[in-house]
């Protein structure tokens, strides 16, 4: 219903411990802000050999907590995966981790990441006679893995991943232990820890902190970590690359007590406030965010701006599920089921209203609504990033290009568009900034920003082709 | 799970609409908060002279927006109710509104509030014949409404409520109008207001906000009206009593954009953070809130006390429904589910935490305690109001006394248990200050304070019996 | 879908059992014939005095055997009940054993039959201040109980019956027994048996069957037996009348293996055949039955006139729920869902064609046809009963009298209408003649057949006003 | 709960038909018998060539006739399959048809039966580095079609057979059309028919009868028919084998109103039921079946011996889904759920009971039980076919030898262990008799009948390897 670029992905593993897919389930439910849609664990019992699995649409708080299914999944090593959607159309076979029966046994993958020459792959794939159980790219991967002439595990995985183009955090599980591995650009983000004897991977470390983990590292770009016999084997075995790390994370997708890349995502928010501080001079009574995202941005400009932050719009936590879908009559109070603003906090004030990025707009249009019905006397809204002007294919779910109104409308239409007094985005180089950089390096970005600026650090094979 | 006073009710009613039951499952979702375990609907067609209902367990979001319930629900008045739990134990005949056939038609009531001598009533109802259908009190004043041998229905319901005694706030529909009333203490709130021609009943303003009604004003304690002919009527037909509106609902049941007896309740949440910053000093780095409800008196206690307020406990918004009934092995996660600390944040400061109130003590120490595991030097622990030491008996859900820790434990012995370094309460006068009273009034106190001062202003006639 | 009369509800009831429940629901399972649309088990535990109540939807076996249910249902005295569906229209508070708290403790009561002076008594009830939690006719006894003045609950009963008119067996329980009574006429079934110490009543002997209960005796019309302090005590304390048990019990709803006023059913059903066999001259090849309610006349008829029997058609028994509703498509196979014809068998055959009943002709005309396609030569069509040409008001669901189609066409026009080469109805006397009576008494018939005669034993009080 | 060998597949097809998928639910409804678990459709849509699908566990009456489903399933080429267990486990991923995308397109299969190298030839799939997504043996045969190098599907079809070993009736379906195949030695049934303009393919001729298609003729054994531009083409591309037709379609599995190789099915067994009185002089009262499947041969036995067929035994028809997994308390009472003896029938008589087949034993002793105690003086009991002393491995489930009571037991011992006073199987010339043979040609039976003369006309090469 909201108007948000959408994390595809989160993924979890631990080997080693006797509570396996127990920590599983709490470390995806860590997780659930990447993705909502299907949730899946696959867990190895290293003693027995056996594997178990679960699958389900929708939370994992939901899904995997009952006594059966935790009966289920018996083991010391698991690995976890949510989704929010994929590139092919929902269908009840899209569930990861996905398991292929190897001539050395059972074997599982989690991809959090989009590929870049799926298609030109899977094509190749098919006729040669491969079947596909899904439509998901990821099952690209586990093909290569299965028809690598080479020995051993780990030397397949290299051969399949040396195939394969994008953006891809990967998690292999089999009967004694978990490979991990990012990408050359290390775009999304893949982390370790240590709980007790047993070692831990997650997309971020509010994984870690749910279950009592301790953060040992991030996997680098371009680094496959193997882990078994009890000890972390690290291997650098994929070209080396420039690394591009999605700034997005920052931005919005990233919960705000993880740490990414050695940056606590909270503090860069409050700074891309601070920026916009910096950048943006304001006369205004108070300073409102747009829930729940907008808060540490707002927080950060009350700072910088001595305006005060206030909770001029209130959120109703009761939204439920069936909302996604109700009768037309319904919908058409769109966010008002989620949001109220604060009238008595509102009325007759100049508002400062800070959002993380406007999408298609429409939502935003709805918000400055509210505020304005609640009576302000003027409304600037700013983002606390730069215009959206590119879809993502690295592995975000984004509207096409010519959906993004930030693609073909002036930051001056957008205003009027929402209905604001005012509008202004972050500058690119502010976002930089805020994320501890002197500005970026337009020859050669510290991160992958292409949603803002159009370029693209890895190849569009399927794209192009 | 959590540790909570819990509302029990919230209730609406709308008049002369042609979308009565669908403004009435968005005016119930905007009161979710005062009660998500069940919720119901009964509209009356005026024309046809006919009535519909639906009932369900859970939340109005999941359950009264689907095409099938919409369609069911045709009428142009219509009242609705949501429910936390009862006295009685739950069972699947616990719903309200309740519906009864009186000899003039079909009649529903939706009760907000608890009566203090429903036993008494009820054993005297039985012994002349009457057939409970529930286990729920509010089924006592039907029953007086159908014996009373009043000729017309106002005369019948003021026959009722003149026999009743407690804290009640009350919705009565019948084919051509709504009767809405409220104790002569007006201990529930509950406001009138207009959405174009159609009027408008409800708990809280935030249920008028969501259909865009008009706020007219609060139902007077001891006030009756009756809505019919397109006219609302006035009547004072109860007792006069001294007005004693629930103090608790502007420390934590409300939500923060409703207006009650006139205040905004974000701005009497944040005038307590401001009290409690005059009445203690603090040597703090950073004031951080227990999320959602101690945020409104932490933004207060940073604006009068110029310490930075941060985010510092990060709540996760996908913790389910199952999560209610986990295994063992998950529920001892406890605290964690939903909240995490914020450990860049946290690490090495001296941190304030405020939350609304402390009642068994248990949730407490456990978020005591994740902040000190995210690293904090010193945590002062402030609550934003006095301590809760005597149960409700007037519509709120409370443990017993003997569970109340503050009812046999010292601020100081407290403070210990849940390991805090210091821990404050507000002071009662400090809570009336809040509240725009220049101190409690202790002859005739402002407001219902009870489970502060054990000074219950309402008969306890079953408990005394 | 299917074109039948069909038997309200089905009544049991077990005293001083350990496995109370379980028993009842099997009996139930075995009643299932005799509604199946809700089911309900109300159960007392003697020792600690409280009470326990499941009801559901649907059929027993698939509602009542999880080991949730079971560890619910702790007691040794228990009631339950099957119904089809009721006067009043379907809602979800129609569920039985009703439950009603009096002074002296809580009972429930199960009914099978219909009341003809609910109405009346219902506006009276209603007048006087008591409400209806349903639109069932059985809830006036329940209030009539309630708001008795005798002392104690078996003189309220009486009380409560002797105001009550129609065809009613009843079962009352309360925290130390079961009362089991029938009205004057008898005209719906209750037979009592013993399973070791335990005491059992039920609307069918084959309830008894399945739970190795031993058959003691039908209770008889206008008796009430009080099973309490392991005994059993019968009473004769209402108006004596004629016995006009329900002669369709025998032609339709009952179970072919229950004993009914001593007679078993299968028997009756295969003498209807020989009668047929005797009234109508046949030149037929073969004997089919319509399943599985025609088999029994059918053999009858085989064994009298020498005409082969043959499965003709053969049931599909795998129809399922959700064909109830299914979309028009598939409604358009109406009986081919359930039913096909054994062509080999069927083809270039002059076929005799044995059903129970003809209601509204409509799936008589499609089973026709069905025969048709199948290649008979000639289909003779046997009706085991006198034509139906008016409804009943004693508790069995049949469609107005416009709706029966011999109440307004000769056997002539149907035979047309149903495409049939000849159509043939047993006679009423020789009904009569088959339940081993020598011929109708038309001045004081020997059981109730208002539905072939149009003459109503019992006052029709509410349709008469 | 029975105890009976279990059929585990049914298959339908049909081309050319805008209802497509509407036909198949009804024709795997009629075929519902074959297999209760799961059910699947796959329907091609010729024109936008798309192609969807539905799979659910369960009757299909119960999960293909909403207007959801329906509505889904649009195209004008479908395939279906219902499904009783398979080998493997089962598990959420068993369901058929399979579906594969070649190069070519999208294909689906459905199988009846069960391959004999299924093992050995995953074993080389995996090395090779196919992965699969079912423990079916079925899945097998996609495997070897996507691998193939031959150019056109037919060939590819051809191709992947002659690699398998076993029993199998296969439909695919592509884009354009169906290819319907046997195995050479047609194990297992199919046949074909036409629908107007539609093709129609299914396992029993039932399924023809209930959507009004006609008859053509069975597919030959070794015989591959594709359909295709509105035609059949016939091609014979296996090895010329004898044929070995199931004989126990005949005793037990098909339903009584198809014709299976030119029988009626319910001629066969009323013949087992005439050779029966032949081989075995009775001098008994009555002659009872096990019902539903003993009927036709009691019939049979009835009509030869000149005993009366009585409906000694009746059947509980509210039988449900969840008595299947019930507490121990009602699992106790295990056959009495569904079959009571019609005790006024039974007793003191001397009892010939017909049941088709006795497997472990289990059920058979129960159902003795039954009869004794409703007071039969004698009982001879009698089974349609030799005895059953060797597993299939061609697509039924039944138990390991050792669990075949016959196997080990002689027909003394075994009517002892079941209680009856005379036991009688039928001989296996007798059975040959009935289906119209001679005798049984010892040297090169005419029939697969492995089941009772532990002779496999087929290689089981995964068992002896």
């Amino acid at each position: 219903m909201f108007d948000k670029f959408n994390e595809e992905c989160g993924i979890f593993g631990i080997y080693g411990s006797k509570d396996a897919s127990i920590n599983t389930t709490l470390g995806l439910h860590a997780l659930q802000h990447r993705g909502q849609e299907t949730a899946g664990i696959v867990v190895m019992d290293s003693e027995t050999q056996t594997h178990n699995f679960h699958f389900a649409d929708g939370l994992v708080a939901d899904n995997f907590t009952s006594t059966k299914v935790v009966k289920k999944l018996i083991g010391d090593i698991a690995i976890g995966h949510v989704r929010y959607s994929t590139a092919g159309k929902k269908t009840s076979r899209n569930y990861q981790p996905i398991i292929a029966e190897l001539e050395q046994g059972i074997i599982a993958l989690a991809h959090n990441g989009n590929l870049t020459n799926a298609k030109k792959l899977r094509t190749q794939l098919i006729k040669r006679g491969a079947i596909f159980q899904s439509t998901m790219d990821s099952e690209v991967i586990v093909h290569l893995i299965a028809l690598s002439n080479k020995k051993n595990l780990p030397d397949k995985v290299i051969d399949a991943v040396n195939q394969i183009e994008g953006a891809f955090s990967l998690l292999v599980i089999h009967k004694n232990g978990i490979i991990a591995l990012r990408d050359s650009y290390g775009v999304r983000p893949l982390s370790i820890a240590t709980q007790g004897d047993s070692i831990v991977v997650a997309s971020e470390t509010c994984a870690f902190d749910i279950i009592g983990a301790k953060f040992l590292r991030d996997i680098k770009a371009g680094e496959m970590v193997v882990i078994e016999d009890n000890k972390i084997e690290s291997l650098m075995p994929f070209a080396n690359k420039p690394s591009k790390f999605c700034i997005f994370e920052f931005v919005y997708f990233a919960r705000p007590d993880s740490v990414l890349e050695g940056k606590n995502v909270y503090q860069m928010r409050k700074n891309i406030g601070i920026e916009l501080a910096k950048e943006i001079q304001c006369d205004a009574d108070i300073v409102v965010a747009v829930p729940d995202s907008g808060v540490p941005s707002a927080i950060g400009f009350a700072m910088q701006s001595k305006i005060p932050f206030e909770q001029g719009i209130i959120r109703n936590h009761y939204v439920g599920r069936t909302f996604i879908e109700p009768t037309d009559k319904i919908r058409h109070f769109g966010v008002k089921l989620k949001h109220n603003a604060n009238n008595a906090v509102i009325k007759g004030k100049k508002v400062v209203l800070i959002d993380d990025s406007i999408v298609r707009g429409t939502t935003s249009k709805k918000i400055v609504q509210l505020i304005r019905d609640a009576g302000a006397k003027e409304i600037t809204m700013l983002i606390a990033s730069p215009p959206t002007i590119s879809p993502c294919f690295y592995g975000v779910d984004t509207p096409d290009k010519k959906d993004l109104i930030a693609s073909h409308l002036s930051t001056q239409q957008i205003c009027q568009m929402i209905g604001a007094d005012r509008l202004f985005y972050l500058s690119i180089d502010g976002l930089y900034r805020a994320i501890n950089q002197t500005k970026r390096d337009n020859l050669n970005p510290q991160f992958c920003d292409a949603c803002f600026t159009d370029q693209y650090p890895i190849n569009l094979t399927d794209l192009t082709n």
